[in-house]
């Protein structure tokens, strides 16, 4: 998978196996790691978090870039600072705060230009997960499945195609993923719980850490209708619960499920 | 349908709605319906609260049966009010006092022979919905889909072949029944919001109420792997989420959603 993106999508509460993972696709002693704490409220306090656990990890440099503005986004220092970096991060907070601030900035296109090349691992967790989606989702905890228990707005598009939902089984935010990809069956639903990432390789993920990463596709709902308020129908839903290991072809709408180990097997 | 069992069950918070309804299928002003609280801590109010609601409703004559230990519901005094019922309700509480007292009883025979001889509509709420199916789930909120996040045990199997889980979006119980059906693949796990019921009728049910009913099949999964500690694998299990109007097939295991209305077409 050398040569495509590499993509760390974190559910949010990441523990050491996944923030260690991050560093040693960095190039771990070797690694230039660049955190950018834009969606958090005090990124001062974020940032200091992140550069103490990746430096814990063994990471060879790791600094902050903030951005506060699009002037800053779109200044030739962000630029620099990025050009030497082999693996950034996002971090947690109001997603809409990383797309306000750098959307089509020169940071924004410089990303996805190092990402594509394979010069640079992009991770992020909750907000900074959420972002890196086609279609990501700002907003809704309503109870139900209906139009009105869900918004969304457009990602950065690093993953596109997919719409990501994170803290998903400690919220319980499958009805929520539910509704969004009933309106958008084009989208395939990720719900990524803490503790958990996928790593996207070529045209696939792979699922790491504790939790689970459950996937929802309408694309094979046989009736959907969404009306304005009040439920929605959606009959002939895919769903795929799948723990750590397993891997998921994205473009196929299909698991390719990891083998069993001996842990795995049937409980009797 | 005439002649074959009618199951109104309802996932709790039964609006006017869902009570009238259970009122005119047991015959309205010629409705004979008896209450049974056995699920309840407090049997004499949940009695008393349905009694009220039931009389409201315009019912012929209401009657609450006290079921507080396995004698009584040998006795010969509960086969008497019941043989006279077109209507039996179970209020909601704890389902495995339901299945404790009255399991294998003279009043659980009593009851499969009038349900199945189509002579009583059988209506239960949350505890009392819950005792209705093959399985039923006894308890199990943590987040996640494992094992131990959901405990389930048997019901008294007025709908066998089927495992319900109710409060079903207000409490985020998705999770949890996709744990159960990953464990018992042959269940169909039926999950019901509140103020939202099906109705049984031939091998079929009906929604029925103001939200969602979500139907989770893992027949069709592809791979199923249940360890005993720690995350389900769960691959191509199938999801239908049906509000008022849409009537599923449970030997089929497939919607027949009913007609669009017109505040039901698809939202711009």
């Amino acid at each position: 998978m050398d040569g495509t993106s590499r993509l760390l999508i974190m559910g949010g509460a990441a523990g050491p196996d996944l923030l260690g993972r991050f560093v040693e696709l960095s190039g771990g002693a070797a690694a230039r790691i660049v955190v950018i704490a834009t969606a958090s409220e005090a990124p001062a306090t974020a940032e200091q978090v992140y550069l103490q656990r990746f430096s814990e990890h063994g990471a060879g440099t790791v600094r902050a870039l903030r951005l506060s503005c699009r002037a800053e986004a779109n200044g030739p220092a962000a630029g620099a600072v990025l050009r030497e970096a082999t693996g950034v991060f996002f971090t947690g907070g109001d997603q809409e705060r990383i797309t306000g601030v750098l959307g089509g900035t020169a940071v924004d296109s410089l990303l996805h230009e190092l990402v594509g090349a394979g010069r640079v691992v992009l991770a992020g967790t909750s907000a900074g997960a959420a972002m890196m989606a086609g279609t990501m989702i700002v907003g809704g905890d309503r109870p139900g499945v209906t139009a009105d228990s869900v918004r969304t707005g457009p990602g950065l598009e690093f993953l596109p195609c997919v719409l990501i939902d994170q803290h998903f089984a400690e919220r319980g935010r499958l009805n929520r993923l539910l509704s969004a990809v009933a309106r958008y069956p084009h989208e395939l639903g990720v719900g990524i719980d803490e503790d958990t990432a996928i790593l996207t390789g070529g045209d696939s993920f792979e699922v790491l850490g504790s939790g689970a990463v459950t996937v929802v596709d309408a694309g094979a709902a046989t009736d959907i209708r969404v009306p304005p308020a009040g439920p929605i129908v959606l009959a002939g839903a895919r769903v795929h619960v799948l723990p750590a290991g397993c891997t998921f072809h994205l473009t196929g709408r299909r698991p390719v499920t990891g083998p069993p180990s001996p842990e795995r097997e049937r409980a009797t």
